[in-house]
């Protein structure tokens, strides 16, 4: 590493972070489970195969317009599954809690996880419980972990994906990290935009079968759409061109984000997914994620492309090209 | 809650941990998995058991004498498996790093990690990375989740306990937590104890099959040997008389219990299990115990009596009798 510290963009998901994977975990933590990358570790057991994913969370504020932490945890380790699709069956809660938090506060983010489990039919069956002293923690810090069952033999994989491939989002991209940096009151500016916090299970679960034409799929959280796109970009040989003027932004994260100065391709979401389907099956999956209240505002936004060598980029609306690289640092820490 | 506020205590794995686990946590999170509160949950999946079990670790500091947070995140969650009968085969590996943390030490974390899980034949498959602003966690936190599988059907459980059964340890309490505590320089003392951190895969599993004469088993981590012991008692009728003589301590846990005031019954282990064995066979299991390296000092230290319901009792080396209650609030917080 050029530097000894471990600085706030090690934890953006963006190109840092995957240097610090790449260069120092998976240096010791070989093996070709960890080694794909994918949201959730996929492994068999005797004919049976089943999704394994983590996700600590450390959101600050804990509460913020459309969700909660509690909401959060239930749904971030839910989607991790769903993108192997695999149906969500167990999750594991283990929290680090800081001395003097208060217990209803506490009350209220473990009503909302009970909540989000029983709307996703997800159970939490094993947990685990510590406190910290006063200044060593910032609140309450949880993990999940999940356990999902892979029903049909469907595979996806980046292995998968074709010159021509289509891919679709299934709403607004940004609205979960500005949701919460407007939560923190002291930036002195409020959008009243909601955050897309959601499950995607019952959205993306029906649309499985072994002919679904789905080829892979990712929930684009830390680092957003672009920081995504690239990470699939980064293991195959094709390249992406977006077209701006589909991809879905509401006028508030399109407002918020030109006072900022941030581009909402890199904002963090927790309730969409990416979607890399067949084009000739583009259009039905379109009309029926349209169906669901959680893919009303779902758009085909791009495709994989020959000529695009591995690069991600943009035709935007005033009818330019632009490259849209991989987040580098962090631009908004604690978004989850 | 009689107060508002998260204690110290809350955390120490004894009654102030129980009485807002159950009044809270399970008021929330109902499920006949979770409410067994056992070291690990087990699911059943289309003729398949596995153990699925969570652990943060927030140890300060996170090297001492014995061991570091990487060797302790294998073997903590490793063990909570093992007493499930589990053998484990997958991790999580989850963290959460404050900014400016040393990349040279994460790395060193890391390697110890990774030894550890190869000692132990556990693969990390899937795994996450927070970084929080300096002041908003203390160095690193580590979250490993597992999935092990049950690979034989002996049903370890409380309701097989009978009156006459024995209780074996497999070998010195209390090393974990004065090692630790030694580490703290602050306190200004030295014994030179070691922590007994270590995966008890190898020890423990040879010993299980259908006839093991094995009911129970549990790790006396956080709240100690005592703790453990009145979880058990928690659950069902009988009470359990310890013989004090029999209790393997070190002379050096000894000294520095005696100094600080503290009874070994109480402090952390990292690498012990408690077995609750049929008498018939406890003679038997404990010479297999005594031949392998992590159970050389393994001795038969109470049993189960029907007069003494509920109750822990034990039979001191000057001859009286007293109860042994759970752990209230904490001793040593950050152990683990």
């Amino acid at each position: 590493m050029a530097e000894d510290k471990i600085l706030l963009g090690h934890g953006s998901g963006g190109r840092l972070m995957h240097d610090l994977i790449e260069k120092l975990l998976l240096k010791y933590f070989k093996n070709p489970y960890l080694e794909k990358l994918t949201d959730a570790a996929v492994v068999g057991l005797k004919n049976k195969k089943l999704a394994f994913s983590t996700d600590s969370f450390v959101v600050k504020p804990l509460f913020f317009p459309g969700g909660d932490i509690g909401k959060l945890v239930v749904a971030g380790t839910v989607n991790d599954l769903v993108m192997m699709a695999a149906k969500p069956l167990f999750l594991s809660c283990a929290m680090i809690i800081e001395e003097g938090f208060s217990v209803s506060v506490l009350e209220k983010i473990v009503r909302s996880m009970s909540e989000a489990a029983m709307d996703t039919r997800v159970q939490i069956i094993t947990g685990d419980l510590k406190v910290v002293e006063k200044g060593s923690c910032d609140g309450v810090f949880i993990n999940t972990t999940g356990i999902g069952e892979i029903a049909n033999s469907a595979e996806l994989s980046t292995d998968n994906i074709r010159a021509g491939d289509q891919i679709i989002i299934n709403g607004p991209i940004g609205q979960h990290g500005l949701a919460v940096l407007s939560a923190r009151k002291e930036l002195g500016f409020n959008f009243k935009i909601r955050s897309d916090c959601a499950a995607l299970s019952k959205l993306i679960l029906p649309l499985l079968d072994g002919n679904s034409g789905i080829k892979f799929m990712r929930d684009p959280t830390r680092g957003g759409l672009a920081t995504t796109l690239n990470e699939i970009t980064d293991r195959i040989k094709l390249g992406i061109m977006l077209d701006e003027e589909r991809i879905p932004v509401s006028q508030s994260v399109k407002a918020g984000c030109e006072i900022l100065g941030f581009d909402p391709l890199y904002i963090a979401n927790e309730g969409k997914a990416v979607l890399v389907v067949d084009k000739s099956k583009a259009k039905k999956i379109l009309a029926r994620l349209k169906k669901h209240p959680l893919g009303k505002y779902s758009q085909i936004i791009g495709e994989f492309r020959k000529d695009l060598k591995k690069k991600v980029c943009l035709k935007t609306s005033v009818g330019g090209v632009r490259i849209v690289d991989m987040l580098t640092s962090e631009i908004l820490p604690r978004i989850c």
